[in-house]
This record gives C-alpha cells, sequence and structure tokens, in this order.
C-alpha cells in the first residue's frame, strides 16, 4: 500500500491542499478559497469536502493530515493563538474539528515550520540533520530542525526568526518592535528600504521610479539590480548584510550544518548572498562558520509539501 | 555506592576540581595552576595528580570525568579549537591524554555549556526542560538545553549567545565584529559604557569618578545604583536593555522555559532585570513571552558542579 501523506496549507485567501509520496513527490493537488471570516465550521467543512474529493480522484486515502498556518498555532491545543492571515479563525478548535470531520489524527503546525520540514527532508534529502529555514515573503518567518526533529519550543512558538532583533531601536517592524531582521528582508521592508533610496537620491533608476507608488515589488528590484541599476543593487546589498547579521547569529547559537532560504522572495538569492556571505566570511570564530552551508531551495511548495509529509512522520 | 560526578573547569590561572553527588552537591573540592605555557603533557600530569589526591581523600573513585573549558570546543575530537584563556593547549589531544592520565572516560565541554547544565540540573532541579543560560563575566557566554539534553551543535561550538548581533555595525566587540550582545552586557562593555558615560557628564558621581582608570569594576556600578547614583543606574539600563534585545530573539527562536543568569556580572540583577522585562513585556507575540521565566541564579558554582554532574549522564 502506498504511504500518502496530505498537507492542508490554509493561507488568507486560498487554502491548498496536497498528497504526496513518501518522498514529498506531489501525486495531487486542490484547492478552495479560505474565506475565514464565514466562521471556523464553515471553514472546516469546506477543506473536508476539498480532501475527500480529492482523495476520491487519487483513489486512496491518507492515514492522516497536516494543517499549515501562519501565526503562532499551539500544536498541542490545536488552536491558532494568533494570526495575521485568518484572524477570524484565532481561538477555534481547528484541529479537533478538522481531525473529526476528516475521521484522522490531523497535526497542525506554523506554515514556516511546515517549510523547514520540506527544506530538510526534500531540499536536503536529510542529508544534513541540523537545518535552519528562512522564509521570505511578506514577512521573514523561520523553521528549526535538530538531529533530524523539528523543534517547536516550549508552547509551540519557535522559530519566530523574523523577529530577532539584529538592530535594536532600528526600522520598524510589522509586529510593532523595532530592528527585527523581518523589518530589514520582508517584502515591505525590501519596498520601503527601495522607496526611500529612490527619493533620496535624485536621477537615474527610470524604470523603478516609474513602478514608484504602482506596484513595486521585489521581482522588479531583482530585475534591475540584473541589469546594473545602482539603487536596485545597493538595496539587496542591504538586504544581505541585514541576513548576514542575523544568519551569524544563528550560527553562533545553532551551530546548524546548513541555512535554507525558501519563499518568493528568497528567489532573489543571487543577489543577496554574495553580501551575506561577505559577513559570515569575516567572523573570527571560524569552526561554526566554516561547516555551515548557505543557499537557496531550488524546489518549489516546500511549506505543503513539508507538512504533507510531515503527516507521516511528525509529532 | 555512592555515584560521583567529577568536573575540572579549566581557567586561564587556576584549573577547578570537583566531585559531586548525584544532585550536585560538591563532596571535596582542590584547585591547581593551570601553568598553560608550560604545555598540554605538563597541564594533563598536574591535573591528574591533583584529581587522584582528591580522590584518596574522599575514599572513593569517579566513573568518569568532564572537562570545562572557555572557548570554542571539539567535544568529539576532545580539542580545543579556540580559546580565549588558554591559547597555549589549543590543538592539543587533551580530552584523550587526560583520558589516558586518568585511566577513565573524559568528556570535554565548553564552559558555559556546563555551567548551562548547573543552571538546568541544580538551579531549576529539572523542572524545566528548554533551558537558556547566559553567563556573564569577562565575556557572555551561553549554554543551552533542549528537551533536557544539552545542544552543543553541528560542531560542538553552539550557545555562542554573546556573539548574536543585536546591533549591527554598533559597539565593538572583543571578538572582531560589532553589535554583538557581549559589547553591550559583559563586563569589559558595562566598564566602556560607564566610563564613556562619566566623560560625557560632568559633575556627580565623585565615588565612580574616584575610580576611573583604578580598577572600576561592574561591583562598583552596582554599588552607586544602589546607592542612587545616575550614571550608574543608567549603566544598569542600558545593560538591561540590550539583554533584553537578545533574550527577545531567543525567545522568539527557541520559545524556551526559563533563561537563567549566571556568573559574576549577573549578580548586579535586580539592576538590570527590571529594564530587561520591560522589553519582554512590550513584545506583541504574547505566548512564549508569558511562559518564558527569567530569572538570576542563587546557587554558585554551577559551570564546576554542571560539569562534575554532567561526567556522570552527559554526552
Amino acid at each position: 500500500m502506498r504511504r500518502i501523506g496530505l498537507g492542508i496549507d490554509a493561507g488568507g485567501t486560498y487554502t491548498k491542499i496536497l498528497a504526496v509520496d513518501s518522498k514529498g513527490g506531489v501525486l495531487r493537488r486542490s484547492q478552495v478559497r479560505s474565506l475565514p471570516q464565514k466562521g471556523g465550521p464553515s471553514f472546516v467543512k469546506r477543506i473536508s469536502r476539498a480532501v475527500k474529493s480529492l482523495e476520491r480522484g487519487l483513489g486512496a486515502k491518507a492515514p492522516r493530515a497536516c494543517l499549515a498556518i501562519a501565526g503562532d498555532v499551539d500544536p498541542v491545543r490545536g488552536v491558532l493563538r494568533r494570526s495575521p492571515n485568518l484572524p477570524a479563525l484565532e481561538g477555534f478548535a481547528l484541529r479537533k474539528s478538522l481531525s473529526r470531520a476528516l475521521g484522522r489524527t490531523v497535526l497542525m503546525h506554523n506554515d514556516a515550520n511546515m517549510a523547514a520540514w520540506g527544506c530538510y527532508a526534500i531540499e536536503l534529502g536529510r542529508r544534513r540533520k541540523n537545518v535552519i529555514a528562512i522564509t521570505m515573503g511578506t514577512g521573514v518567518g523561520g523553521g528549526i530542525v535538530l538531529g533530524g526533529k523539528l523543534w517547536t519550543g516550549s508552547t509551540g512558538s519557535a522559530a519566530e526568526i523574523g523577529h530577532m532583533r539584529i538592530n535594536d531601536g532600528g526600522e520598524p517592524c510589522n509586529c510593532g518592535a523595532r530592528g527585527c531582521l523581518e523589518a530589514y528582508a520582508s517584502q515591505y521592508a525590501i519596498i520601503r528600504c527601495a522607496e526611500r533610496l529612490l527619493s533620496e537620491r535624485t536621477g537615474g533608476s527610470l524604470a523603478l521610479r516609474r513602478k514608484l507608488g504602482k506596484g513595486l515589488a521585489p521581482h522588479h528590484l531583482a530585475e534591475a539590480a540584473l541589469r546594473g541599476d545602482p539603487i536596485a543593487r545597493e538595496v539587496w546589498e542591504r538586504v544581505g548584510r541585514a541576513l548576514g547579521a542575523g544568519i551569524a547569529g544563528l550560527v553562533y547559537i545553532f551551530n546548524p550544518d546548513a541555512v535554507v532560504f525558501a519563499g518568493g522572495v528568497s528567489q532573489a538569492g543571487k543577489l543577496f548572498l554574495e553580501p551575506l556571505k561577505r559577513v559570515l566570511r569575516a567572523e573570527s570564530f571560524r569552526a561554526p562558520f566554516d561547516h555551515v552551508k548557505v543557499r537557496i531551495a531550488k524546489r518549489s511548495q516546500l511549506g505543503s509539501r513539508g507538512a504533507a509529509l510531515y503527516s507521516l512522520e511528525g509529532d
């Protein structure tokens, strides 16, 4: 019998459902609208219907499922304590309710933790046991695998790497604090940095100026930097240095085998990896820095594939 | 038969040897001069002689021993890779040589890791399983216990908490980088901060000014702050805020049960804990911050007692 992993990746707008084989290869996928404003029971009903339909198409049933959601997840109680994308579902007994609707055990974790599992098990093929994953998107998230096990902390809140303070009192972060890594390396931080440089430095960078206030996005900055635009290059240089400061701290603390970047923004990797690695090369403790591999994930959908795989082997 | 733990805590000047019972209670202690400049074999001979003499006095023999040393220790090869206090012993096969001289297994770890074991097993009586220890002294060190196990990282270099970047590009650190936690909360950083404030602000603080250039130490600043000296109070306020930024990052990353301060400088705890806790109270993710206990260790010699206890149960 095939072992099928089932991942449910709930975002603010859509919830993706994914069945994978025991290596994380995608067997089948589908998607439903999240519509969190309709409340928890409706959300659970819609998802459970979609799961059953996907399994009918597959002709097989997954033994368990794993739900991945952005925010502060309580994996033991199976409740969303705090969620930027799905605040309407905070406090609702999601895991229990979904478990009853699906008639099987459901695990529940922060989505960046599941992306870390994807980085560990799929991207790195479990060849490295101590892995830090950093997800770069709207915010900066993270996940930690130590000795081949997910580290979720005492209350399930661990690995909020984006809120490590790298520059105390510095740039404002969406969380309300100042100087978090996220305030330098997330989508909004990158755009804020570009806007500031464009207003400070007159002349040049016409392609970027045209996008100002009209949806300037990290990928525009990546394209411009590859064309040699000096402001775009400066933006990525700053992102790389900030990430370097954050990763240096993580290497000092965890002494991991690998640090892997995943998520949309990480695809600009070439542009920020060089300044990032320059920071790491300058550190005076050599053993942990010579040991660690820093790379951009090549595979996609590591969050939902990671969750699906985790349903087979986690907790 | 009594189970006896044996710890060997090697410092730059003295090496302490300690026998403990299975609860970390001290049974007997002794001390030898480290004299590292005489080389590894002489160091090992002196220590092994002292251990044997201590065991004769005790009338019992410890089954194993654990050597604790400041610096970057390779616990697998049993070699000191980098040591601020004992550079003459770098690269020498310490563990193997000591193991042969003592006729038993010898473990070898960074001294702050052993202090963390002491904080976990002795100070907290193993009631909390996920513990971060921070040692405040000449430098700022750290140790990490996760799920009741010491986390030493992929190359044994983990938990160098003092070199987390909290203020990228900020104060210079002894390691050569800028903005490390140690550059704000170690002995040298605290004195530097006091000297700067004393030169910027004229008048007042006479007791401190008299000590300037004549061995001004953190305990003078603690005494002055308790007397209400405004500059001394400002110094501890800054130390507390810097520690707050560092601990906030550690709580976001590890989501631990407890953070414990140990070491000489930590005894000024009352003076820096209040600003530190103010930082933690302001964080917007509540679950991990409401959960974590932050405290100053009340018990002493947690490094050498931790190492002795670890010889019974570690690795």
